[in-house]
């Protein structure tokens, strides 16, 4: 156990945004959100999986939505705590903990916020392990456990209770409500018993999160790389460093979606991405795939550059980073593999580290 | 207070298929299920509004989406039971009557089958006094009563409860949902009280249906014309007696929109839909406009032609029927005038009777 003040969310939210791979929504917004958050109501507990009762009730918040709209339109506050709520009256179940559902961006912190907010304690750790951008996409999916009850809240006033027949017809049902709403709601679901954490989520994510944020800091006060830095505590791969030289970006069906190219010295890295980057290709050739994490980060300074925030000219430099091994097994695959995406390719690790 | 059994159902479903104004679902599946569900539960128990007590728990049920779907992809039978429990767990409030949301085509009937299956007495009267497209066009918006909280079940044992902030964020949420899972679901929502039900009922609308489904019957055995039967008992303007000579229909947005082109002698009328008739123009002058009912019978035989079934060659009379007053109000028409549809033009009241 121990505590997360208003000092250290700067570290979280820089490496959050680099384990989302682009996406969770906008990491400045969630460090907002969260750094008011603690300022009014004080430093929130953290715990680790292993601290949980067996018998806790743990629920994860997150925003669901496109983030590009999630920049646009900002939240009015009290979307998380309306989410929690209405699943508590509806199951009729207090939350004795709080988690993020992905450790990416936004979707880190508004657990933060919302712990802040309660005093309710946050589980050291995600569903995810990194961010991907569909409901069902989920540990919990292959543990099956249900993301239903779900509730969602908009910034309007409307919330939903879904009891759904799978957990992808949660994601449609509430991606659907998502767009009528204005693209951007905040949900509470999958809530889970502390025996079930180990299956559900992958632990300590929170503070790889802060540690990468360190690291990061660090490296840009010591006049080092720090993407090196990053490489060096999560096996990471350098794919690309170079400037954007294209980026294409719609969206629709709720999702933000399309493609960037970096130009390196000789080669060119096309990065194709639904809310997260999805796909890194090298010259035509692929060199990593979801579900490993491809993050992007600013060469300079190590910051996360979202899918949202990439821009022509950007200096970047790609890092891949090997996933949690139970999204490489056949059923984790079928969930979140590149072919599920509608790339026409199977999964293939990692290559051993190697410079362009 | 009287009984329904099995052997009125025919002719209430014919008479809701003509105030349903070509919506309202097929009336004809709706006979099916109530018919099925007094065989096998016995009549149901239908009392007038003043028999109501004031501290009863009416409920509206009713299908939502395009009556398109609702042909091809029928009900698994226990949508409506699943909306209207999950709208008592939700709100903690037992429903001691079921209503019809809307007098028209499969929308009446099926509060008729629950009230079989249920044993709960149906209200004789519904929330249109016809049918209209959307959900928040029924008299209680009028009369300031939420639609929500809102149950909605579809066919794969997705359920889901809404709380709006408004009746048309309700339409909204519920019909992005409703696409998502595929164009029809079932609802119940608007609960009302005992006391609520003459603001937010027109009464006596299954008594009237039933009334002009045996008129139309007796019509015809009687070799008379059917229109004409049906025109007097609802002070009706005949609009044009003629054959369909053009159709054009697509399912967009959650709902059958289009037009048809009825010939007449020496004269064309064209009616404009979504779900139900909305517009009627004869040489494109507009003879009758929503929230008045636009009806059409099959000549030869008065059975209601909707949207749906209309084709090409259909040998058709299209009334004109006086709307409930209500609706004829500035904030009726804001809600269900020509205008909301997209028509510039404004709400006309039916001529006199005319032949052309």
């Amino acid at each position: 156990m121990r505590e997360i003040g208003f000092s250290d969310v700067d570290d979280i939210a820089r490496g959050a945004g680099i384990l989302g791979t682009g996406g969770g929504g906008d990491p400045y917004l969630g460090k907002l959100l969260a750094e008011a958050a603690i300022t009014r109501h004080g430093p929130v507990t953290v715990v680790t999986i292993e601290e949980v009762p067996p018998d806790a009730v743990v629920v994860p918040v997150a925003m669901l939505g496109a983030p590009t709209v999630s920049q646009e339109k900002l939240p009015n506050g009290t979307e998380t705590l309306t989410a929690l709520r209405a699943l508590e009256d509806a199951t009729g179940v207090a939350a004795t903990h709080v988690v993020p559902i992905e450790i990416g961006g936004m979707n880190s912190l508004i657990p933060l916020a919302l712990a802040a907010e309660t005093g309710l304690p946050v589980v050291d750790g995600d569903a995810m392990g990194r961010a991907f951008p569909e409901a069902q996409m989920v540990l919990p999916t292959l543990a099956g456990i249900p993301t239903s009850p779900m509730a969602v809240a908009d910034d309007k006033g409307n919330t939903m209770v879904l009891r759904t027949a799978s957990n992808l017809w949660a994601e449609r049902i509430a991606r659907a409500a998502c767009v009528a709403t204005g693209c951007s709601v905040f949900t509470a679901d999958t809530m889970m018993t502390g025996a079930q954490l180990p299956d559900g989520l992958v632990a300590g994510t929170i503070t790889l999160a802060q540690r990468l944020g360190a690291a990061v800091r660090t490296a840009r006060a010591a006049h080092t790389d720090p993407a090196d830095a990053v490489a060096a505590l999560v096996e990471g791969v350098r794919l690309a460093t170079g400037k954007v030289v294209d980026v294409h970006r719609a969206t629709t069906g709720g999702f933000a979606r399309g493609t960037a190219t970096i130009a390196g010295t000789g080669t060119e890295l096309r990065l194709s991405f639904q809310n997260e980057y999805l796909l890194a290709e090298r010259d035509g050739d692929p060199v990593a795939t979801t579900p490993d994490l491809i993050c992007v980060l600013e060469t300079d300074t190590g910051e996360p550059v979202t899918t949202e925030t990439m821009r022509y000219g950007n200096r970047v430099t790609v890092l891949g980073i090997p996933t949690d091994p139970r999204w490489t097994t056949p059923a984790g695959l079928r969930l979140v593999g590149p072919r599920y995406f509608g790339y026409d390719l199977d999964y293939r690790p990692l290559a051993q580290p190697q410079e362009n």
